[in-house]
C-alpha cells in the first residue's frame, strides 16, 4: 500500500493507515516545503509524518512535538536571531542531526528511516525525492520561499501561480519508484493534503506521476473539502484566488485522470450524483485516533472494491 | 588593559576586571578549544566569558549558562545523536547562530563581538584568532582533540604532550594586535587559566607573544596554583605528567622571561621570597563577585607600581 501526503492533514490519514498496515505501508511525503534556515535543513512535512505517526505531535498547535519548551528561541531572539520560524527545543534535535547526516553526505531517505525506527514507526516513511524541489509561490508582491508564505506571511498574499524549482533537474528516489511499481501494490491513496502546496509538488517529482497513472492498483485520492472549505491551512484561500470553486469536483479535475476514486465528506454527498467515476461518501473529518483509523479502513475497503470491479472489467 | 583568559578561572578574574574597567578592558580569549560538533562551531572559552561577565554563567555545573534546560539534548539522545559534549536549549542558540553567521562570512570577532553587545557586556572581548588554531593533547593513545580530552576522557588520559595545530598557518587578529600595541596600556594581566591549555595557545598565535615582550605596559600573571594544587580543571595532574612541579615558580619558568611580575596566593606566600622578579602576595582563591572584583584592583595596582617603578629605573 502506498500513500501520498503532505503535513497535517494528510499526516492524520496516515496514522490510521499505519494503525491498519504497519510496515506495509509505504508514505511518499511532500518535501517541496523544505528549506533552510538558521543554517539547518528543515522538513516540515517529513517532521509532521514522524510526530503523527509516533504520537509525539502537539495536536494544540497543529505542529511540532508535544511538550515542547522554547528556550532556544528565546535565546536566540536575545541574541538577535531570525525568530518567525519558530523551532521548539525538541524539536530541534531532528534538524540539528539531520543538517549534521546531510552534510556528512547521507541521503535524507536513509536519514528518515532511521528515524522513523528510533521513533518506533513501522511505516516506512520516504521523502518523495532526495534531491532539492522547493515549492514557490507567485504572488502579486513577487515569488516568496514556500516558508515564507506559509508562515511568516501566514499565507495572505494572494497567490496567483505555483512552481516547483528544481524538478527538472531532480533524480527520482528509487524507493519511491519501486513502491510505485510494485506488481502487489494494493492501492495508492492520495491523502487529504493541500492538493497545491502538498500533493502536487510529489507529482512533479519526474516519474511518479507517470508510474501512479501504470501502478497495478487503484489510486483513490480523500478530498480535504468538507462544505466548501478545507479542514485547515490555505486550500480554500488558494482555490478561489486561482479561480477555482472550492468543491471536491474541482479536486477530481485537478488531478485530471489520475484518479480511480475518490473519497468525500457527507456534507457534500449531493455532488457525488454529478462526479464522474466511483464516489465514496462517508465522514472525512478526522478529530480522534478513532476517526484516523475508522476513515483509514473506508479507504481500503473501497479501494479493494475498485480493485475488484477492474478486475472484473478485465475478465 | 588587556588581559588574556581562558575558560572558568580566568574568566572569573575577567569578571572582576570588567567591573572596574567597564569598556576600557580588552579581553583575549583561548580558541584553542573551539571546535565543530554537530555540525556546530562551538567556542566554548568565549561563551563562558560570555557568560560570565553578563552574569549569566551556571555557577553549580562550572560551564554552560545558569536556568538551563535539556530538552534539545534528551530528544538528540532518542534519535541516536552524539551526547558526550552536553549543549543546553538556551547555550544552543549561541552555537546555531555563530554556525549561521560565520558560513555566511562573518569574523568570529565581528560576532563575538555583537554578542558582547546583546549580553549587555561592556568589555571587547576578542577571540585571539580568525583563524583556526585547535589545541591537541598528546597521550600514550595517540592525539586527542582538545573536547575530547577534556570532556569526552574527563582529562583522564596521560598528557604527554600538547600541540596547537593551524599556528603557523593562521594570520593574527587586527584588534588583538592593536590592543596589545597601544601605546596607552597600562598593563596586560595573563589571568589564573590553564597556563598549557588555554594560555599557550594564545601565545602561539604568530605575533602575540612577541607583541607582550614589546608592550609598553608591565606583563602580570596570576598563578593558578594554591598550595600545589589548582583550584580547577587540570592544571595540576598536566604539571605531574609533564614532570614538573605544581608551583607558582614552575608557572613563572613556564612563561620564561615574558612576566614582569606574578600574583600568587598567600598560601603560597613561604615561596616567594624563592621567585626571582616582583611577586604580589594575596588571596587568589574567587569564591565571591566581590573576591573577584578585590582580586582585579589589587592586580591592577601592583600593575600601576611594577610601571612607576619601571619608569624610575628608566629615567
Amino acid at each position: 500500500m502506498v500513500a501520498l501526503c503532505g503535513g497535517v492533514g494528510g499526516a492524520k490519514l496516515a496514522f490510521g493507515l499505519s494503525r491498519l498496515l504497519g510496515d506495509r505501508l509505504m508514505l511518499i511525503v511532500n518535501t517541496g516545503d523544505d528549506f533552510e534556515h538558521l543554517g539547518l535543513s528543515i522538513s516540515p512535512d517529513i517532521d509532521t509524518v514522524l510526530y503523527t505517526l509516533s504520537g509525539l505531535a502537539n495536536r494544540e498547535l497543529g505542529w511540532g512535538r508535544q511538550d515542547e519548551s522554547w528556550n532556544f528561541m528565546t535565546a536566540l531572539e536575545a541574541i538577535g536571531g531570525e525568530t518567525w520560524f519558530r523551532l521548539g527545543d525538541r524539536d530541534l534535535a531532528l534538524h540539528v542531526e539531520r543538517t549534521r547526516r546531510l552534510r556528512a553526505g547521507e541521503s535524507l531517505t536513509e536519514i528518515v528511516a532511521d528515524f522513523a525506527i528510533r521513533f518506533g514507526i513501522s511505516a516506512q516513511i520516504l521523502p518523495m525525492c532526495d534531491d532539492p524541489i522547493r515549492t514557490i509561490v507567485a504572488t502579486p508582491e513577487g515569488r516568496l520561499a514556500f516558508q515564507r508564505y506559509f508562515v511568516e506571511q501566514r499565507c495572505a498574499p494572494r497567490v496567483t501561480g505555483i512552481a516547483f524549482e528544481g524538478r527538472h533537474e531532480a533524480r527520482p528516489s528509487e524507493k519511491v519508484l519501486a513502491a510505485l511499481e510494485a506488481s502487489d501494490i494494493r492501492a495508492v491513496i492520495v491523502c487529504p493534503s493541500n492538493p497545491f502546496l502538498s500533493i502536487d509538488p510529489i507529482l512533479a517529482v519526474p516519474g511518479i506521476r507517470e508510474r501512479m497513472e501504470k501502478a497495478a492498483a487503484p489510486v483513490i485520492a480523500v478530498s480535504p473539502i468538507i462544505g466548501g472549505k478545507a479542514v485547515k491551512g490555505p486550500t480554500s484561500k488558494i482555490m478561489a484566488e486561482l479561480d477555482m470553486p472550492a468543491t471536491s469536483e474541482t479536486i477530481l479535475r485537478h488531478y485530471d485522470g489520475l484518479l480511480d476514486g475518490l473519497v468525500i465528506d457527507r456534507t457534500d454527498a449531493a455532488e457525488s450524483r454529478a462526479l464522474p467515476g466511483s464516489v465514496h461518501v462517508t465522514d472525512t473529518l478526522m478529530k480522534t485516533d478513532e476517526d484516523r483509523v475508522r476513515l483509514a479502513g473506508e479507504v481500503l475497503a473501497f479501494a479493494d472494491r475498485l480493485d475488484a470491479k477492474a478486475m472484473d472489467g478485465s475478465r
